[in-house]
């Protein structure tokens, strides 16, 4: 990746996620600072109508172009500004439908099929496979609706993350989270909490501490400290409240150690995240979703990004869900988006 | 306890902790204001010498009165001021070699042998059977060192609260902390993680849920609102990613609302507390301890004080240790001490 020339005005594919939910609402307001706009070219695969209503709203002037399919779309990489790639109607969806199920926000089959297609669409742009030519440096997803998708009939991957990985034929990824204190990678995310005793183990520590790394590199921290939790009450004070900690986390630790990346610990979860927001560490390893999000939700508020590291390329996403109970109505915070369409500019131009 | 005559003036016994950590520093500390004196009665059960030597280290005039054993401890009770009893001689252990030790803070022997008895003496003052005939209407514990107590003999008890628990007979204690934005109690504490799925319980949880009510009302507030954490990523998600929720904690929830507690959830655990800290919640109840101590420690930073709840007497204590590193150096800060004085008169008042 260092290898890479820089580029300097990357091309960031939006998937616009479940146009019911608060997807639309968060793109059009991050994207309607013409500074943020210059600094890279922005292609949504979403629905244009989702997107005029939210504009509306929120008493914003369209600044996107709208592209129909079919209507050369390689070209449209070039143009200076936000480029809106018209569906539904290229799912067999009316836009007239999609609007009426905005009067009343809730998972459902039309809007999952559309979500579904549109991160499928942004990710053969990323892979330089999409049938219209398109590509992409970079995909930034809004949220979907996972009970959507299932009724889509897309059951099969229960988020983002899993189609990433399987489309992209990624080896091994991780969830990681930037926020401006605070940086956390996530040994494990969606398993129950119980089941981490068949799935905690040197080699996959090892790989977290090593990915986590390389996501710190991606935003240009060339030799980060790393901070790795134990998984006991007090990193297991010495092996009196379990052995965890010197089975399979501290030998992860050394191995990663002798492969060259400064990682320490492991400390215990309770007081280790206070340390690294004092700027000793730059990436605190959570063994566990609740350890490491608890934290990034706390302190980062709006500004979190879930990105996923591992990918051959850039993937960044707000920290928040569909939001279903706020959506249409011009409540929706658009910081997490912003910071997460940044983000990933970043990551693209190195 | 709300039948009780509330009590003007309590009597507050605090043990030093361990006298070569900052357990004298904080007391000395906290105990300089004269407003906070005027509050309560004070009996520290420590060594006179230690609590000089943080005086002079912080510039703090010496304001307490100095008693020895055998000197008519009942109507020490009575004046209007601080109260030292003098050991260590009481234990046979000089004070001079505990000014050694104090040069070069670590565990040892004769610190554990005399933090251990001056524990042991508070939990008697409040039993009403202290041999001298000393009594309180509370206990507050600076930290003790649990290898010191190892080294001294008393490895049977790992902490305060096991010892408490024993001496008290309390049929089910939990630790519950008490900090300026948010109220934690937790349903586990010192386990091994992965043991939790021997230790969760209907019964643990619904205990727990009422004894954080309990301590609600320890402080005054009479009808509290309760959210209850999962255990699992999202609460279990509807049982896709465990099914604790749904086995165990949701029908703990139900006996409790029964009883006649505002309890709600299982909420997950990565986004209740911000909620709880925007004032929608009383307490949180955690299903074990990272879970409750993460947010309590990234919010409350010096103000936390951890509460044992279920016992025949009030007790309180700092929320941190004996700190070894910074001892005798009058670095340590007396926020969490002083918080937990004030937290110990509040519930001894009612």
């Amino acid at each position: 990746m260092s290898d890479a020339a820089p580029i300097p005005r990357p091309t960031i594919a939006v998937s616009m996620g479940d146009p019911v939910g608060i997807g639309p609402e968060v793109i059009v307001k991050a994207l309607a600072d013409p500074a943020l706009r210059r600094t890279a070219r922005f292609v949504i695969l979403g629905a244009a109508d989702a997107m005029n209503e939210a504009a509306q709203l929120a008493g914003i002037e369209p600044y996107w172009w709208r592209v129909k399919r079919g209507a050369g779309l390689v070209d449209t990489t070039t143009v200076h500004d936000v480029v809106l790639l018209d569906d539904p109607e290229g799912a067999g969806i009316t836009a007239g439908s999609l609007r009426a199920a905005r009067r009343e926000p809730a998972p459902a089959k039309n809007s999952g099929a559309l979500s579904f297609r549109w991160v499928d669409e942004a990710i053969s742009a990323a892979a330089g496979r999409h049938p219209e030519g398109l590509i992409a440096d970079a995909i930034v997803t809004a949220p979907i609706s996972k009970e959507a998708w299932a009724m889509a009939g897309h059951a099969r991957w229960p988020g983002h993350t899993e189609l990433l990985t399987e489309r992209l034929g990624a080896r091994r990824t991780r969830m990681m989270f930037f926020s401006p204190t605070l940086r956390v990678v996530l040994v494990s995310a969606h398993v129950p909490l119980m089941e981490l005793r068949n799935i905690l183990s040197i080699g996959r520590i090892f790989d977290t501490i090593e990915l986590g790394a390389q996501g710190c590199r991606m935003v240009g921290i060339e030799a980060p400290r790393i901070a790795v939790c134990g998984l006991n009450p007090h990193a297991g004070e010495s092996g009196l409240l379990g052995d965890e900690e010197q089975r399979i986390i501290a030998p992860a630790i050394r191995a990663a150690v002798e492969a060259g990346i400064d990682a320490r610990g492991p400390f215990p979860g309770d007081t280790i995240f206070r340390a690294a927001v004092r700027v000793a560490y730059d990436l605190v390893v959570a063994m566990y979703h609740d350890q490491g999000l608890i934290p990034v939700k706390l302190l980062a508020f709006e500004n979190a990004v879930n990105a996923t590291i591992g990918l051959p390329t850039v993937r960044t996403s707000p920290d928040h869900g569909t939001a279903f109970d706020i959506a249409g109505r011009h409540r929706a915070d658009p910081g997490s988006m912003r910071a997460a369409l940044e983000l990933a500019i970043t990551m693209a131009r190195r």
